[in-house]
């Protein structure tokens, strides 16, 4: 209708538009420009179980999507049988006193960040990430308006941070810093005493400490977990976020938690009200009797990543142009030996020409462009056997 | 640690903490507080329909459940055969040329409406909504920091706004008008001559038209879809949003979807990747199967609770001090004789008093205490007959 006036094209919001398309879609995209000339595609991309859920679990979501039970609308903050059942699962693992109150259900762990992100935070607040980040945790900020500040992981400190940096990042007003433990991507695993000086840290600064462990499973044997949960003052500063995808190999079901004190989840509740009512009720139906009846399972996919890290060490130590950065749970981080490469350059080839595909360190912050993210519990020992020759004759060529 | 600095509370978001807790679980309680001394509780409250869903449909579900083939990560913009099946659907229905690249399945309509509101605004830009609105809209706009203009339903139209009034909000620079159809919480079915003036209007002003309509499948006989699809130029403002919740029964299930330009597809995309990184693959894939063979099934409940709409009508007939000022498809919109009185106050009377839940006005918008939305579809037309001596006795006392 030119005659009526002038025509404006409505908008994107900017802060969505400049956030990049989502990354692994792409990285997968160029695993399939592979033609098997170096044996079979190896996907070390996207963290997802190299094996299968449990036949018992696949049979308890079955029957509960067969269920009228669940068709309705259920509680906003998710089933009391699930939150009850991970009350007891993590008051039992850190030794603490964790009720069904302090839990919220989501759809996932990437909905527990948005979730609390948006509940503690809004336009013009800032949060601080460390260097390395999860990229969903910065992108989610960026489009949400709020601002990332960034503490530096030193890889000659395994890509942990250093307690000076932290405090130094904690400045007056910053609403959270959030952390990753064990570490996507560099699967650093942050020790009880330094987790212990950054709650300190953000408690004196008035900040929360986001603490999210969706590859907690998958600590090696004797690692232990971190004392943040104990004692009464816990709720006022830790909030913590999981996942059942990977410790279950339910991903596609999309279920996570937030663990915080019943105020925070107060506000959750109100946000995930806006943001899709609630979880998806019959997965979480399964996944209240899977939890207490699949701990040996569990427990034995656990030691099994232990043995698949230990595989990729042992590539890596067969390969001097490769270094092992750090390496736990889930991922290893490497550098990759074609210095002044893009490590997205070098994810590429490496998945197009030798059929390995990962992501590129560059994904994940400012400055990790030597990196690449291996996610070695996606493959099995023998596997993982593959890539010392694979590995050993690539060329990333010249730029 | 008092000695090393001042301790500071860690803050919530404010624009979270001024919205009110969630409304239905609080009228729920209401519900619960009745003592079953006027017959059974009538539980006009959330829309939830009052039959079950389909057996093929559980069925179908459950053997999704049981597969391993959903779950992994799935596409973010939903799985393929459901994208397609609901481009042909739509495409059908309103006979427009929509392709599944015009589709993104989302967890339900709430998370349809918050993954656009964040494509296309930020904290700051302007929404204009209408007054009645639904309310998961106005507090979804206002935790985002996006500010709400409103436009006046007048309920001398049928509560239908004024396209003078409608002109008059579309201020420039204002990113999009958001409306329901049919109505929540009125009724009332925009007829498609008013669609096409609102969207000229909303194109005219470079606005994007956001078109609710997740209770397109409950429309009278006769009541005609509208012409918002048609032609080359629909994408370039008109945005459209399911909910598969009511027409399949299944809420808990969480699937609702975004029909829109594929540019704004690749923004929600984003938005989604972040929010939950996809929607849960196995209901997916159900709801796939169902669409095209549950047609007569959903066809029949249409029928059906156009015959409670019909109840209703009559129940209202008889009340003389009762208006009913809308219905349609889902929800009648009534007029308490009890002027003065908050629309709360009324209801909580009536859920505690008389057994009969429903919402009220003032949780929809300014200037809504004179009335309650009535959810008739929840309940059959015995149930529904009911209301007259239950309504007729009913006296919300002194305040």
């Amino acid at each position: 209708m030119p005659e009526t006036g002038p025509i404006a094209r409505p908008h994107f919001n900017p802060l969505v538009e400049r956030v990049s398309p989502p990354p692994v879609p792409s990285v997968v995209a160029w695993g399939k420009a592979y033609d098997g000339s170096k044996g079979p595609l190896i996907d070390l991309s996207q963290a997802v179980p190299g094996y299968p859920p449990h036949p018992d679990m696949l049979q308890w979501l079955s029957e509960a999507a067969a269920s009228r039970d669940y068709t309705g609308y259920g509680p906003i903050e998710g089933e009391s049988a699930l939150r009850m059942a991970y009350a007891a699962h993590v008051s039992a693992l850190y030794a603490a006193d964790i009720g069904s109150a302090n839990i919220h259900i989501t759809s996932g762990c990437n909905q527990a960040f948005i979730s609390v992100a948006m509940a503690i935070a809004g336009a013009g607040d800032t949060l601080v990430l460390t260097n390395p980040f999860y990229f969903n945790h910065e992108t989610t900020l960026s489009m949400l308006g709020i601002k990332t500040e960034l503490v530096r992981c030193d890889p000659k400190l395994g890509f942990l941070p250093d307690i000076k940096a932290v405090e130094a990042a904690l400045k007056p007003g910053v609403r959270a810093l959030a952390i990753v433990s064990p570490n996507n991507p560099t699967g650093a695993v942050y020790p009880p005493d330094l987790l212990d000086q950054i709650a300190a840290l953000c408690k004196r600064n008035g900040s929360w400490l986001i603490v999210d462990e969706t590859y907690r499973d998958f600590l090696a044997e004797g690692q232990k977990p971190h004392n943040l949960f104990s004692g009464d003052a816990w709720q006022d500063t830790v909030i913590g976020l999981y996942s059942f995808s990977k410790s279950f190999c339910i991903p596609g079901h999309r279920l996570g938690a937030v663990t915080a004190g019943d105020d925070l989840i107060a506000q959750v509740t109100k946000v995930m009200d806006n943001l899709q009512i609630c979880a998806p009720r019959a997965a979480q139906a399964a996944v209240a009797r899977a939890l207490p009846a699949l701990d040996d399972w569990r427990n034995a996919n656990r030691l099994e990543i232990t043995r698949r890290a230990e595989a990729m060490k042992a590539v890596m130590a067969a390969l001097p142009d490769w270094t092992l950065e750090a390496i736990g749970a889930y991922f290893a981080y490497i550098r990759h030996p074609f210095a002044g490469r893009s490590s997205a350059d070098v994810a590429e080839k490496l998945a197009k020409q030798a059929g390995i595909v990962c992501l590129p360190g560059e994904y994940f912050g400012e400055d990790q462009t030597d990196y690449l993210r291996f996610a070695f519990a996606n493959a099995d020992q023998e596997t993982i056997g593959l890539l010392t020759a694979r590995l050993s004759a690539f060329d990333a060529g010249t730029p």
